[in-house]
């Protein structure tokens, strides 16, 4: 016998576990249709020509790649811009001017497994494709704050900034050691290290501490620019409340490919990690061997969406369990706990009907606890009797004779993990 | 420049298809769920040795194995039967004594390409483990019956059948030369050639044309089986008009591992081809290196499914396409662009903003129609006077002078693509 066993770094997602992810993507992407974005899928395997050499060696050597039967070099998923930006140059013609997808696949990392961090996992991009409008910034941002709301964080920040404030604030302070790009490196880690902490490191790096603190100084001192003031005020046109827009001059954004505006999403109530970050990005997609078009998204952090909504108890019962359990009295009932499954199953109650009815009523019950399933409906030959069932209510012990219409007015309104 | 291109028997899903997908996906969970399914997610690359060897050499021939860099042997998921199969032995303790999971996701098959048959596409399972009583039997079939209904096929049959019945009546027939299962595989072919032509398939495997006509004479008039009897009318119980569960005692399903009820889904608009099919395997996980643990379930045919609901024209416009494409007047008019499509928004109605002001309105009207966009608004200075817009319907080619309220209580009723 084989031992059952995943490899390091996979998951196995059981029932209550993929319910939880099940009904986040189910929230996130009630938003992103509603503002108008749709879903593109690729597949999993690819040339290895495609996915190879776009973002440098050591990216590389993270891609899983392997011969198939026909001697083709093959890779597996290793990011969704580079596939997107495939598809951007196969079905030029075929697809919108401005193209706003959103895309939710797993995609696949031969890095070394540690904490929170998985060889297959699932990523989430939204981006609009071919404008360089601040209509379609503002579009990304405010379906962005929407679709983390629908999830029901009680706090949101958006961080943002313009990497040209950056660039201009800092060139400047720019040396033929110490590059721009590195001093934005260092300045992106004012959210988690200290301010002498970050000039400790450009001093490290070769700036003099006088010139990093006046790097700093600058950053600080930075205002809004003409090109980020116009995106922030479409984006409170389209429903993102002022206060939860806060500009962050100082917000980088690690990634170097960022050409304009940057955003970052924050929830206190998670730490000082964001859950999600994205911007402009206008030269990539020409880079990554695709055609030359702007470009704006957001990538959202999945999994740690998934842990904190659960954290914060933000996912309720009802969207991670059935409804009821309906119980078999004994086999010559069977045919009686059947009907009433059907019955509760026409009002659209999420309903699982006991499968032995050789089991005694108490080791049914205890199924039903176990599974943490609320409900459960008795019907005994004293019910058939009356005409009614009993109605267990699992949590608060209590337990109600009812008709099974009662039953369904009572759990109807309660809602179902599919509703 | 890299060609951009798909390996052969891969796809790419643009959105108008992968929606079409997500919407039968969508359909069929809302009715597992109603029946207490619960959804499951195993890790696309398992270790070779949990996947190979399940189903014999030539269906390991098709399994992608590789080398990852720790020199560990991997494999790609080939079916969702041997993954569950280890996820029953790994989690034993922890799962249901009746699991009832449903699991949609793709597989991988190193098979020649050919028209329908593809190198990765989507599985959809529904099985219930752990219970040999016809209750589980009747609660897969029922299900599956309703998930089909759900997608709106306006004429579905269940063709059902017991294995026993089968045996019982052809084991007579059986030679040293022909097994009972080799007459059960040419028996099965009744339903795409004629009497005649299985009569001589049997001869020419080695029965006498006498046996093989008696053979097929005898199994035409096998009557119902007392265990098939229970789970009909178990199943009608749960609502699934009589009419529609047609015992047929030549059906067989092809494979093998099948050890009592048999059924399958046949859709007569669809040809003769089932969409889908099942029935109760009680040996299989132990089988495939699990534990000794009975089952019964249905594998969807959902590429099928996909296209015949396209065909049929089950899948409406509102579920394929964004509702309304706000348009933008000029770009002195882009905020108050972006105040409808918040309007709109709120009041739950997917709505593309267009992101570039500069374009003229014409163009913006070409693009929705390019898109498949039902409808458009249109705001210019004589309607911000009026407080109005104007609502083109693009395929009636009609256009309405409407305040933004009387557009929402107009397209709210039209509901969307994701309610």
């Amino acid at each position: 016998m084989i031992k059952p066993q995943t490899l390091q770094g996979f998951r196995d997602f059981l029932p209550q576990e993929k319910r939880m992810r099940d009904w986040v993507i189910k929230k996130i992407i009630e938003v992103f249709e509603k503002f108008g974005f749709e879903p593109l899928e690729t597949p999993t395997l690819e040339y290895a020509s495609v996915i190879l050499g776009k973002y440098g060696a050591e990216a590389d050597k993270l891609v899983y790649t392997f011969k198939d039967l026909g001697d083709r070099d093959i890779a597996l998923r290793y990011d969704q811009t580079v596939p997107t930006a495939r598809i951007l140059a196969q079905y030029n013609q075929q697809l919108p001017k401005y193209f706003r997808r959103y895309q939710i696949q797993n995609v696949f990392r031969a890095d070394k497994p540690q904490k929170g961090r998985y060889r297959e996992f699932t990523q989430c991009d939204v981006d609009i494709f071919g404008s360089t409008d601040a209509l379609s910034d503002a579009e990304v941002i405010a379906c962005t704050y929407f679709a983390y709301k629908n999830i029901g964080y009680p706090t949101l920040k958006l961080k943002i900034n313009d990497r040209s404030i950056l660039f201009d604030k800092l060139a400047n302070f720019a040396t033929e050691k110490v590059s721009v790009l590195s001093i934005i490196q260092s300045i992106d880690k004012l959210n988690k290290i200290s301010q002498d902490q970050v000039k400790n490191e450009l001093n490290r790096k070769g700036l003099s501490l006088e010139s990093a603190a006046a790097a700093l100084e600058s950053i600080s001192r930075a205002t809004v620019s003409p090109n980020l003031s116009e995106i922030i005020t479409l984006t409170e046109k389209l429903g993102v409340p002022k206060d939860d827009i806060v500009f962050t001059p100082t917000l980088a954004r690690g990634l170097d490919y960022y050409t304009g505006m940057i955003f970052e999403v924050n929830i206190p109530e998670c730490g000082a990690n964001s859950l999600g970050g994205g911007g402009r990005y206008d030269k990539l997609i020409g880079q990554l061997g695709g055609l030359d078009i702007p470009a704006v998204g957001i990538a959202f952090g999945f999994d740690r969406m998934v842990e904190s909504a659960e954290e914060l108890g933000l996912i309720t019962t009802k969207n991670l369990s059935t409804t009821i359990l309906v119980t078999v009295f004994d086999t010559s009932l069977t045919q009686l706990s059947t009907s009433i499954a059907q019955s509760l199953r026409s009002a659209d109650i999420a309903s699982e009907l006991y499968v032995n009815s050789q089991d005694k009523l108490d080791k049914q019950l205890k199924y039903a606890d176990n599974k943490g399933i609320p409900y459960v409906v008795i019907a005994g030959p004293d019910e058939v009797k009356k005409g009614v069932v009993q109605l267990k209510d699992m949590k608060a012990e209590t337990q109600e004779e009812l008709t099974i219409g009662a039953v369904i007015d009572k759990l109807a309104t309660k809602g179902t993990s599919f509703s």
